[in-house]
């Protein structure tokens, strides 16, 4: 495709590696990240040591830390930032966009309080300003590996499907295949409530539970993510493809991922605090557990691992009983417990 | 319940784990194996040293190894041999039936040249007999964890369902959990076609491939599953339950998994012939791929990752080649490749 130019705003280890892979595809690439001393470290020695160290990052990535100095010119700007830093990020590039702009987020979480979706934080953000669409990329997607061109297959969705195919053909290529989904309801809920799962999977198995522990309640994990997505409007066949089940694969069956990681360190009995302090580093689940919490009751959606999580969490209930209650807990006959809609009060056994 | 009498062909290390789960539960179990000094190392010592050597066994449990020696007053029959010693198996065990019988079977395959399941090749054998029902048990349980009373939760499934009850009833307690689930075809095709994901999986992971592609190749090798399943009449609701995702999870990625070891050792350059002699276990997924690549033609449907395999196994393409030609090739619109119907010439990349 034609060269295009795009400002990946985010240095973390994701922003890092999709700077990269736009970089590979012959695209002209400003990567923004908040630490003057990162973005002089890029430029000199095409090394992110603390988030991507293993990877030479393409010579042509043009870090910065100043946010006002995207250019105005991009074609495509990349959200990779924090959840909690969204809306005050869309504020800053506000002035910067115009009416072929496409905002690419690639963050996973919810909006504690307002339930908000990212792609509809930053809409309200960008409310009356001049830009074309706003999309999300999600899948299974370690940036670790997608720095080493290990085969990656991700999703990418919008209102405006044809801002979604462009976004498609800019990320496409050999080591990183992009599909498109119509669903973006379903896309973000997915990738967000995910890492929920992801907390609850480490913490049981930082509690010594086995693989058959496991399979089940990442089973049980996508059935109770769908049901609210449903109840939410997204289509359940979303949850069962790459930014739904895939991504809940490789969050819960990777070291590499920092949610698997925060649950297996609870799962030792480390307390919440002291979890994130050794983490350094932001761990969405735990703010996705609260608000998804909220939004499950006033939707009235059974999420039995979100509420023991919730518990364990936020209410001091020991990781150990949770998880026995969890798993007490099932109802006798598969499709009640399942995937449609919400509570029906089926059968305890 | 009350205590009941059961017998359990097959002492493998899923028919071992059955018979312990069933003696912790007071009835009375008798346990089948084809080798007498298995049977008499299992009464004497109470260990199954080649295949569950980590358990000692409940000391109720009554080894045999002459067939025709199954009590006539069993009320459930376990049948938990491989798939090509189904028939012969139901054919012994015919004139001990009587009325009441419910054969349960844990088995996990399709019947090469007739395509039939599991239960539709026991019934055929039962024709004319005097029995109660035919049920099937299945989902994420690694009988090594049963052993050791892990937290493990299966499907049980029949079209006769008072029998699934009953089966459920029987089997129940706090570490193993049952569901009934009332699509049998589902369940059984589920069951069955996962080792073929597991051997691909384990191939990839055998060449290299990281957790990214493990995620995109397990949620296209469950769509795959679902296709073929709901061509055959399942219920698609069934492939994202314990026996269908549950188990495709719990046998990609766990070591425990003799399919996923088989494809492990093809992906790192040895010959099937050579990878049947060292795991000196049968390989269910082998004849599996075989049966369900011809079954696939048959029914029109598109199964990437099965026909991938089926050239790796049989028509000696080299693992890599394979894996990257799969990669390639999947569709751009998400929902193009997904669940539903037969090929429709969908956009290629």
């Amino acid at each position: 495709m034609a060269k295009k130019k795009a400002a990946v705003i985010g240095a973390g280890s994701w922003g890092t590696a999709l700077a990269q892979v736009l970089a590979d595809n012959g695209h002209s690439v400003q990567l923004w990240g908040r630490r003057s001393e990162q973005s002089e470290e890029i430029n000199q020695t095409h090394i992110n040591s603390r988030y991507l160290p293993d990877v030479v990052l393409n010579s042509t990535i043009k870090a910065y830390s100043d946010l006002s100095a995207t250019d105005a010119d991009n074609d495509y700007i990349i959200c990779a930032v924090p959840t909690k830093a969204i809306r005050e990020t869309i504020k800053q590039l506000r002035p910067l966009l115009h009416e072929h702009s496409i905002l690419v987020h690639a963050s996973k979480g919810i909006e504690p309080g307002t339930f908000k979706r990212i792609s509809e934080m930053m809409e309200e953000e960008l409310e009356g300003a001049s830009y074309k669409a706003v999309a999300v990329l999600s899948g299974p997607s370690h940036a670790e590996e997608v720095g080493i061109k290990q085969p990656t297959t991700v999703t990418v969705s919008s209102k405006h499907l044809e801002a979604a195919a462009a976004v498609q053909d800019l990320f496409m290529n050999n080591y990183f295949r992009v599909y498109t989904n119509e669903d973006m309801i379903g896309v973000e809920i997915g990738g967000a409530l995910k890492n929920i799962i992801a907390l609850g999977i480490g913490m049981t198995d930082g509690l010594g539970y086995g693989d058959n522990t496991k399979a089940a309640l990442m089973t049980r994990g996508l059935a109770e993510i769908t049901r609210l997505g449903v109840a939410l409007g997204a289509n359940p066949m979303t949850f069962i493809g790459l930014s739904g089940l895939g991504d809940l694969i490789v969050t819960c069956t990777s070291e590499h991922s920092r949610n698997w990681r925060a649950g297996h360190l609870l799962g030792k009995g480390k307390k919440l605090d002291d979890v994130l302090d050794e983490m350094g580093m932001v761990v969405e689940g735990v703010r996705t557990t609260k608000a998804v919490f909220a939004l499950a009751q006033a939707e009235n959606v059974e999420m039995p691992i979100t509420s023991a999580l919730y518990s364990v969490l936020f209410e001091e209930e020991p990781p150990l009983q949770a998880a026995d209650r969890l798993m007490g807990r099932m109802k006798k006959n598969e499709e009640e417990s399942s995937f449609m809609g919400r509570n029906e009060g089926g059968r305890e056994s």
